[in-house]
């Protein structure tokens, strides 16, 4: 796999790029067990939606960056697999945004913080990049949660008005809607229970949707006031995407 | 995990139980490398089946059965996730149709070989099964394939009239139906490469599967001449089956 994730021509790059990047990740222990039957899940999840961009991710993805640029305290927070597949493009967003990023991570261990840190830390220095990262002394709990899944920091997640959350768990985005935060999560299922209860879902790969907010973060600032969102219409329009898949290929049997 | 795993009253009881399996076989050295991200995306598809047997899969299963069971040269093809998913209800099939087994790996090498023959022969042992265990000694190639992934036993895959490969490759699966096999595949993605070539595709998650034929067994052999399969419809179904829940949940939203 070495030498096909070095060649960006091979068809499967992008994949075979993710998953190198995610054997990496474990091997520094940054990772929960249940981290690469997560990935497989969303590789299955992406490959029904193409492997691309869909228009309502779009409208979504940049949706929530106006969210994200119009916030007053916004965080990023960041989990293993988002640490391991993105980053370095979560951490250039928040210098972008000026906002601090925390890592907040469902299987709470003090080695996996430790990798965390280490990864980010290194990716800080490397790129120069001037960010805060929040995560190491949890000083806050998430009302609503038990045990160590629960533990936040006061001037990140706990005291922010808009947070991007990528692959979250359901209970925990419930717990931050319940907050009255605007929640942003990208999630590959439009039939999950974070899609479904997120503020702002972006149904769409992560790096891509890294890639396109960077991109985006060159347009000027968007008007929220002037925009109608619906999230309901962004997941709906994603699983009629998907379920044209089923049927145009079942009609062409 | 262990102690959710070990209670059979909790929903998740049963892909917890799976993910188990996959973490010792891990331990063990069974697995390649991308293993757990395959199990994830069949994670994915059966979960948009509903983690049920649907009905065309029932036919398939049905069907396949009983061609194993008219075959002259029956074989029972093992790959890491099935050994170590459904390793004993696999052996115990075997032993009832009075045919071999063989260790087919796509990622072939001698320590994965070694640990697969061991966690095999330790079940044999255990349960009393007779069953020949083929694929430490490959003396044949499957024509059209390269590498390593073409061995095989003369005695066992290459001189099959009926092959049972779940969670096969397009490639190797392909390349079976070329040489005239009745090719049986376990996929729970209908739109595979896999689940197209095969002669029998059972879109159903493969513990239910061995479960299913084994209690089928029981039954009279089936006369498959009065019985018209239709291959492309059953994939029609699964897919149809998969596009409502889409569209079903869609128009709930």
């Amino acid at each position: 796999m070495g030498n096909i994730a070095a060649d960006p021509s091979h068809p499967r790059y992008q994949s075979l790029l993710l998953r190198h990047r995610l054997e990496q990740a474990e091997k520094q222990g940054m990772l929960a067990g249940s981290a690469m039957i997560a990935h497989g899940r969303g590789e299955a999840f992406d490959y029904l939606l193409g492997e691309q961009t869909i228009n309502s991710a779009r409208v979504a993805t940049n949706h929530a960056l106006a969210a994200l640029r119009g916030a007053k305290r916004p965080v990023l927070s960041l989990n293993g697999n988002v640490a391991a597949l993105a980053g370095r493009e979560t951490l250039l967003l928040a210098e972008m945004l000026q906002c601090p990023v925390e890592i907040n991570i469902f299987y709470r261990t003090p080695q996996r913080m430790k990798a965390l840190l280490e990864h980010l830390g290194k990716i800080k220095l490397d790129e120069g990049i001037d960010v805060t990262i929040l995560g190491a002394a949890p000083n806050a709990r998430i009302p609503g949660l038990e045990g160590p899944r629960a533990k936040c920091t006061k001037e990140g997640i706990l005291e922010s008005d808009v947070i991007f959350v990528p692959l979250e768990d359901g209970d925990r985005c419930e717990a931050l809607v319940a907050m009255g935060k605007t929640v942003i999560v990208v999630d590959l299922n439009p039939l999950s229970r974070s899609a479904k209860m997120a503020s702002i879902t972006i149904v769409d790969e992560l790096t891509r949707v890294m890639e396109n907010m960077l991109a985006m973060m060159s347009s000027p600032i968007e008007d929220l006031a002037s925009n109608s969102y619906d999230n309901e219409a962004v997941l709906d329009e994603a699983l009629h995407h998907v379920a044209t898949k089923f049927t145009q290929t079942s009609n062409e049997a």
